[in-house]
């Protein structure tokens, strides 16, 4: 993904700048939503690894676990929607130029997280969000920082970076 | 909400122990996303109070903002009914012995919520949500800090505090 | 649980009464939507428990039933959440202090239902949700009698006692 | 609604033959949820006729009430269309010849009752379901006895006639 | 179906006398909805049909074929209970009197495909849901003509004759 | 929208090489659902226009039809989004070089469908979804033309020829 160059992201950058991005009408838009799904699929696959019988007990669980697996792979794809086809315009497009294509990207992911239960297809789905959650913070004028996330599967995770 | 002491809680606790509160077969938790619905309650309360005139477009609008904050007060609901009733065991109430009556408490604003348009009833929720948070960072073992959310109602929200 | 004593439920008490424990902005309040889930759970075990081959169509039965299952054990959840969130305050805590208890037992429960397809568990939750019920149509001073439930799976049920 | 006679309803006829009418796949039927939304409506309907005023919190109360009455009279139509659609079979008709007309008759009555704000509909509404659940619990051979419901809106439902 | 016979369906009968059918306050009613999930339904059928092994990844896809044919059954049965339940009043039944017979069978044939696993059964679903599109065009005074649909399952569907 | 040449597209295409566009684990993909929906937020603006009060039935009925609009605008964006993020990929773009910024604008207008109550605004809405009709059914290598809805709105729809 290439950025337009942008200077001097600070820590916070005041948010009188940033609302502006936003229609008065509009809802409040977050990709914590899309990247805590995203956690969910790997962290239902890893599930699915580690069912070890086929009794019917085992199925059963292999059944909830590939129905949250896929709602959640549906979800990262109704919240990635949601901020593209909302808030992304032509302000937001000038900052992040291959938005169109990342975000169809990560809807070709999500189908792929439906159709398999591979790990490194849910690990890679998790990276597109995060650089997705890079350009939106972009966006927003507010830096990023990457760091794992505090419960399973302590995987990576792109958060904006706020003042205390 | 009085928590019992807790020592030395660092930027980051290592995630071997506080994962080892999980059952294996759980989710995740996160209260970033009733969080977030709260916060959505407050921006959807402030949009009912800009409204100016009683025209059918204005009406219109207050019905798109009043089924709005109604589903999202009730999104509040659902995530702390979900960290509540999944993850909260007795290793967890010993550490937040309140835990019931916060919930309840939570309950309770959320339903006013959706009684009322009231901007302070809508904020008193979000303090809830996040006195409910800092409460499961605690049993996570994770400190936390208070930032104004980077988009509106630019509201004070409580965050884990991770490592970069 | 311990009920405080309540002296002289007759077979119907007025509604007087217990309509004023009620806000006036409430909905209806009904343990039978939560009983009748709990039933459903047990009723999914069983047929799960009846499935006998493992060919692909057995599979596709099992898909079904635990989909089924896990859906009304939240069901569960929800409809107890609701009553307990919603209507439960000061006056009906008097009448029923161990009701928190009881509800986090019952969400926990649930939960269990969705991890497991073994028929005690199942039944404990009905068990748990009865328990709720009679709590419940004590705080609205009516009087309730245990009924094996007229469809399969043909368990106790505790209903409202009405009046002819 | 015409029933076809049938001699010696007791209290409660055994369950082997009313399980009996049930395929082994079914899920679990009663009419008590159908019943539950019927009521609601009837509650939305007095609440929206108690809004005394035309402010904005008071647009937004007529909001929640209508929203919720669609919803409940939503509800009904698939209850009972569950109910007549997967149950309802060879043996079931003979003993209620007219449940397609009065199944219809219950879509129409909802469909209006999501037109208008009228109680005299949706008490019609609730009749008309009680005279299905009739049909219903004569189908199970279970005597039935009719009771005002033990919380508002307080109108005569049809309950099954279970022994203690 | 026996239709009552109705002379000189052109191409397109003007609108004026079709829409004359609809109350004002009805929504869009085209049977085009239930002929997609029906086709959803022997599509998923298909799929099931061609997974070959049994191993864990076979089985979620097998997880998610089954919820979706059965998420699709349940559509068919809605959207024939909306057109059925909100449309068809005295004028349509003189026109299409076994409808009421017809709609049964759907629901029935519906709930079959979500006990089975059954092309035939699918199949058949189709053909009673083009049936009812049958008669629904009529009632609408618009032709019909048969067509293979162009995408999988290849399956023959009944559309409406419209001019260019 | 600038479509690259495509010569002779006769009346129907075979389907050999339509369905080869399509992976094996696919879904059904078919713009009517959206056509529909969006012809529906027509409908519904053109309701509300015919609304002459401002009782509180006036304004029960408005809270119906914008909540059924608001429904369908959205049902729009994820239909729009199924197609283009399942079933869109290098065969399709090369055909629909402009697709990405089509389903954007989709997005963007179905968005202030939901903010207005406007009719121009809405049958923008579906001349877009129109114009992403004709470009799907390219794709699938099947012509198109147009013709007025046989119901209300009564408005112009793209539909695929296809042989008797």
């Amino acid at each position: 993904m290439i950025y337009k160059l942008l200077n001097g992201i600070n820590h916070v950058r005041p948010f009188t700048e940033a609302s502006a991005h936003c229609d008065i009408p509009c809802g409040i838009y977050d990709p914590a939503l899309a990247q805590i799904s995203a956690l969910t699929v790997i962290r239902m696959v890893d599930l699915i690894g580690a069912i070890e019988g086929n009794s019917v007990a085992d199925q059963a669980k292999l059944t909830r676990y590939v129905t949250q697996k896929d709602e959640h792979a549906l979800k990262v794809k109704e919240e990635i929607r949601v901020i593209w086809g909302d808030y992304y315009k032509k302000a937001q497009f000038e900052k992040i130029p291959d938005a169109h294509e990342l975000v169809h990207k990560i809807m070709m992911q999500a189908s792929k997280c439906r159709h398999n239960i591979d790990r490194a297809t849910a690990v890679e789905l998790l990276e597109l969000v995060n650089q997705f959650a890079e350009g939106f913070w972009l966006t927003k004028g507010v830096a990023t920082y990457t760091a794992t996330c505090p419960y399973p599967p302590a995987e990576k995770v792109v958060y904006p970076k706020l003042a205390d």
